[in-house]
Parts: structure tokens; sequence; C-alpha cells
């Protein structure tokens, strides 16, 4: 059972796939229980609300040592508790494949929920948290290297910026989106949701040294892990033009009429983000 | 986003794995989505609360046809909709198994929650809605028979009492749990929880004559299924001594001290309910 003072309750849910969404080689069982509980606290988040609870579906192959569950609900719990939310309980299976499902709620303190439909000509488009990072880790990783740790820790366990959500929703954001598939798709998202346009200036977009390092390492243009790259949960929100919102935010763009995201006044052709059907 | 009008909400969450919980040959996706809603609303009511909605997560094979998809969600929806629940939406990712996670909300309408811990000695344990028929119609099948009709139905399609879930809360149940491995199983769980002894009295349990109809046929002691039997999400329950639940309850035997279900006086060494990890 979950307290929701306000009358309602956000919730979402998500699945992971063993071999797909998280390699048991690449990332521990702490880590993959932080990584299930982080994508499903950034997506309350993204809806304004403070998460307050998560259910664990796990259907399970018999050779899986029961260690390995421990340490996940370990590293679930560990995600939830500086957030003040729970592990509430869940349902336990038997499968070939190893499948996670994850359900979080979020409470919304008595404010509208933001949505992806809310953008409207003339806000700002910004973002708040890493981007490209965790897919820049997952890049190292699929070269058979482990370092640099910092892009490798960033796949293996994002950590979104959850207080921007609900203090977003104050500040007024329009529309809002944890940025699990990609910015650009992502943003696409909030684009046919609103029917409206977002225009990209990546001029605006720092991509860091270190992205730029392993980018060149690994041959790979790193904007495109900024643009493309999934699994860090940075926050993308629309503000109204006259509210640009306070750092951490960082406007980065801005809605027009149209339909879709442009990227420096072209179509992005660029890797396309996460496909979920990939 | 899901109204909770009371300030708290239940939730609960389940998995279920093609080939496991269902077979897509044996069963079409109307009927698995009717019954993977069905064993989460029944589990809501099972709490005492009124179900308000369900999340749906899919992880599902490439070659599976879109169609099939939509008559589950439907199937869904056409068992949520006569309780005044909605499916509030979900999430698809690809796997190489069809699973299926649920999860479902409820609304405790400001009564306290009736949970398995709450049974003590000298309560009267009852309950009501079919119990064998699911497990006397997957016999039936398995035997590759399709027929009788009303007990392959009952597999596929259960019929939980959801009504008399916050019946019983507001006639004083002081645990409860809806049969979803056998009776004696979630029973079983009931006298853990409670720390209790739980006496069932068979001649009190009534085995409609097409039960053992098709018993007979099949070689099986009807009385296994009825006792052993999962998957019909009736409602089990005690009530204190002094407040024996009115029809359509049924009192099936006592709480008194000890720990665990006996049958008829003794140890029930039948073939011991659904085991989630078989």
């Amino acid at each position: 059972m979950l307290a929701a003072p306000d009358g309602r309750v956000v919730a979402t849910t998500d699945l992971l796939v063993d071999g797909r969404h998280f390699r048991r080689d690449w990332s521990t069982a702490t880590d993959v229980g932080r990584k299930a509980a982080a994508q499903n606290l950034a997506d309350v988040a993204a809806m304004g609300a403070v998460p307050t609870g998560l259910l664990l579906g796990l259907a399970v192959p018999p050779d899986l040592a029961v260690a390995w569950l421990e340490e996940l609900a370990d590293g679930m719990r560990a995600e939830c508790e500086p957030l003040g939310a729970r592990v509430l309980g869940g349902d336990v299976t038997r499968s070939d494949v190893l499948v996670l499902a994850v359900t979080a709620f979020g409470d919304l303190q008595g404010r509208a929920p933001v949505t992806r439909s809310g953008a409207r000509p003339g806000d700002v488009v910004a973002y708040t948290g890493r981007l490209g990072w965790a897919a820049a880790g997952l890049a190292v990783l699929g070269r058979g290297f482990r370092s640099p740790v910092s892009m490798v820790a960033a796949h293996r366990r994002p950590e979104p910026p959850y207080a921007q959500g609900p203090r977003a929703a104050e500040l007024g954001a329009t529309a809002m989106v944890d940025v699990s598939d990609g910015l650009v798709a992502d943003l696409q998202h909030v684009a046919v949701a609103s029917e409206v346009g977002i225009e990209l200036d990546t001029s605006r977009l720092e991509v860091p040294a270190k992205l730029r390092d392993v980018g060149k390492a690994l041959g790979v243009e790193p904007m495109d892990w900024v643009l493309a790259g999934g699994d860090d949960h940075a926050l993308a929100a629309t503000f109204p033009g006259d509210r640009r919102p306070p750092a951490p935010w960082k406007v980065i763009g801005r809605v027009a009429r149209g339909r879709g995201v442009v990227v420096d006044g072209a179509a992005y052709p660029g890797p396309g983000g996460w496909d979920h059907f990939r």
C-alpha cells in the first residue's frame, strides 16, 4: 500500500530484458537494480512528481543465483532511499529469460502533472543532467575496454537529476521528458504529442572533454552521443519564453510551429537514438 | 495518472510468461488479456479494495502479430470496464520470450486494507467463487480435449468475485487472499503470515457434479482440484467467529492455534497447488 496524500498517483512501468537492456557480464546485480529503479524513478520525476515507491516483478531462470536477486533488490533500495521512496513488493516467477518489470509511483504534491503534450510555439527548450555519457560508456564496453571509468559508470548507473523534475514543474514547465531513448528521439516524442516543431542549437550543447577524448579514441563523433545516446535519464523540458529556467537548466533551443525536431536548421540524420524495437 | 480519492493506493504486480502461465494455442489473445487483468484485479479485491486501473508492460518477440497484442489489450479493457477500472498505459519492449507484466491499482474507500496476517484463533474460514474449475479445464486441455466447455472456459477466463473483496472488508474480514496457487496453498500463506493454524473441513466443500464427472473421465480425484487447483481466483477470508459472513460466502473451516493448514485433521498430502517455481 502506498500513501497518496495528493489524492492522485503518477505511475509508470518498464520492462528490462537480460541481454537487451542490461548484460550481467557488464553490470553487477546492484548496478542493474539501481539502473532499473533509476529509469522508472526518472520517468516519475519527468512528470513533475516526487517518487514514492516501486514494485518489482521478476521472471527468473532457474540457474540464477539467489544472491544475484538479493543484490538486485539492494540496488533498487539504494536508488530509492535518498529520494524517500520505498520498494513496496513484487512478484517472482520462472522464465527462460531474465526479465525485470519495474513500476514506479510518484506524488504530485498538489501540482498539475507535466505531460509531453504541453509545449507551445515560443517556449524555450532546456535540459539538465548528463547527455551521451551512458552511450559513450556502452561504446567503450562494446569495444572490450573498461575505462574511462566515469563513462562506464555512467552506463552502469545513471544519475538522473530527480529533484529537477518537480522543480521544473514549479518553474512552469509546459512539457517534460526524461532522456531514455536519446535527446532528439525523446524531444521528438514531445514535438509529436504537442504538435509543434522543436529547433535545437548544437552550439549550446556542451560536449565535455572526456566525451571528446573517448570519441576520438573510438572514432565516434561525440555530438552523436549527446544527441542520440540514451540511458542517461537527463531531463528535457519546455518552458514559456518569458520564464527561462535558471541553472542547472540549460537552454538549448526553442519551440516553433511545425512538427518534429530540427537540429541546427536541418533534420537530424544521426543514429536516431535507442529504438525499443531494434 | 490515477485518482486516489482515499489518499492511499493499493498496488500489486504479476508477470505472465508465455508457455508457462498461458499457451497461445490454448487461449485467444483476448482470453490471455482478460486472465492477466483478472489475476491482478482479484489480488486488489483480496485486499478489500476496489480496482481502479492497470498498467501493462509487454516484452514481445519480433514475430508476434500486432493483432494479437491489440486483442490482448482489448481483453484487458473488457475485464476492467465492468469494474470501472481503466488500462492506464504501459511499456513495450522486445524479447525472445513473450512476457506480460501487469500492475493493478485499487482504492480502499476509507477502509483499512485487509492483509494476510490478521487471522486470529477463533476466526472462521470462508470462501466465495469457484474452486477447481480452472484446474479441471487445464487437465482437460492437457489431455487434448476441448470440453466440457464450462471447465475449459474457466481455465481461459477466470471469473473472480471481485465485489466480494470490498464486501468482506466491510463485513470485518481479518485476513483475505485470492486463490491463485490453490486453496490450501493460499491459506497456508495466511496461516504463516498470521502465525496461526487453519483447519479445513472438506465435508463443507461442495464438489460440483461437473467437476466430479470430469474427474471420473480423467481418473482424477476432483477434491484435489478443489483443494489444490489454482487460477480460479476465488476469494478466501477469515472472519471473527461471531461475525460469520452471509452468502455467497461459505464457511469451510476455522482458525486455531498452531501454524499451517490442516485438512480434515491431517496435513494435506495433495498436489500442493501451483508452485511458482516448478
